[in-house]
């Protein structure tokens, strides 16, 4: 039997990215939160502040996959222009969301007031509900499978927090790790034989074996990572992976090293 | 007189990264060696260990931009299907380099031999040229305007290390911060101003402005960065921008905050 995979792609839209000047958090924030939904993280894109690369990459996702992340540029200075970019993508105008406006009135009402730039984060495609920020004056929004969050981790998991168990999605993926003081080469062979044992042809693999070396205490070591959405499934490849190793001489670490 | 610009795109491969298993570091770190070389960093994608995906990626990205890098997947084990992939999407056989055949041959000669696994490592797209690695056994590997190389961070920067000043530039990017206690929405207008002043068409600008709000110390503030390759337009901006919110009132800390 095979199951619906749920699949979702992220856009990281920022110049501070793509310069080096900001370290990306949101991807691996995002990939974590989706797990939990049940849904795969399957494809991220990083793209400038610019109209046309937006566009692109977000009218690309929303189609290829059943949800389409946005995250950056939705504040209120001449550099934030996901809105407008995604509305143009989406072929509909940019209004102002009435129960934004209000959000941001009472927000901004003891802040000095609602000027026209902060009024800029009231804007959204036509069509859009809000998602709930606690934590600064904008919202977060939601257009059809397009869900156009804030680029601050923190703001954006608050985001995310109010979007938990919203979204429609299967089995959450389930991860476990052994760990090998041992060079990955060594046990390549191994591993191969599992894998085909296991996973069969990848598109439709049940589980997916990982090998991730590292070099710490001076010493080389690698832990192997299942995932897979059929935890049974998961827990009997990594007890054949395990106990293959073992029959082979080395030490296994569960839960990885 | 408008300057060449030279761009690059990167393809991020790897589940872990997608998985949230891994925070990527790769991202930032070449787009501050890119920068260096006067490379901008124009778009980053990031896929799974599956071969169409990186295929798609890859051509996409080598055919549109002066440069394409990628990190990740070039190790010994089953779920190191890089070379493959490029080597399909390059429309080229695989070989066995023999140059990285006798480095792997050195390095794993005290440390039990070279098995059919490691030799995997010195499998290369057909016409490609290797990028020195001092930190283990594989190297990477350049086909044309494509360059493939490790997924471990540190490896990755050994990798560039070797490739410093060999790839063809433009002037490097400069970039200068100033931050202010404000939140940004206050000075979104004059902000506006600057960019209008300063940027002119987005595509072309001299310089770009990005405005990057946060909250510390139970107060909110931004950091300001003019961005561009002619250090004089990047000095006028910034000092432009910097009297213009000394008249409004601001304390502007140079360097940012």
């Amino acid at each position: 039997m095979s199951e619906r995979i749920w699949t979702a792609g992220l856009v990281v839209i920022g110049d501070e990215i793509l310069s080096g000047r900001t370290q990306d958090r949101n991807v691996a924030q995002l990939a974590v939160w989706l797990n939990v939904q049940g849904i795969r993280l399957s494809e991220v894109r990083m793209v400038a502040d610019r109209t046309p690369a937006i566009v692109e990459a977000v009218n690309t996702l929303r189609t290829r996959y059943d949800y389409c992340f946005t995250t950056g540029g939705i504040g209120p200075t001449h550099d934030d222009i996901t809105v407008d970019a995604i509305a143009e993508g989406l072929g509909v105008p940019v209004i102002v969301h009435p129960e934004a406006r209000e959000e941001l009135e009472a927000h901004y009402e003891t802040r000095g007031g609602l000027t026209e730039a902060r009024l800029r984060m009231a804007r959204v495609p036509d069509g859009a509900t809000l998602i709930a920020n606690r934590m600064s004056g904008a919202p977060g929004i939601r257009h059809g499978n397009v869900f156009i969050l804030a680029g601050v981790p923190h703001i954006t998991a608050g985001m995310l927090a109010a979007l938990t168990g919203t979204l429609e999605g299967g089995r959450p993926l389930v991860s476990r790790t052994i760990g090998c003081w041992v060079a990955e080469s060594e046990v390549a062979e191994l591993l191969r034989a599992v894998e085909r044992d296991h996973c069969g042809d990848a598109k439709d693999a049940a589980v997916a074996i990982g090998s991730y070396p590292f070099f710490r205490e001076g010493r080389v070591g690698a832990n192997f990572v299942v995932r897979g959405a059929d935890g049974d499934a998961v827990a009997r490849c990594i007890a054949d992976l395990s106990e293959r190793l073992a029959l082979a001489g080395y030490n296994v670490t569960p839960d990885g090293i």
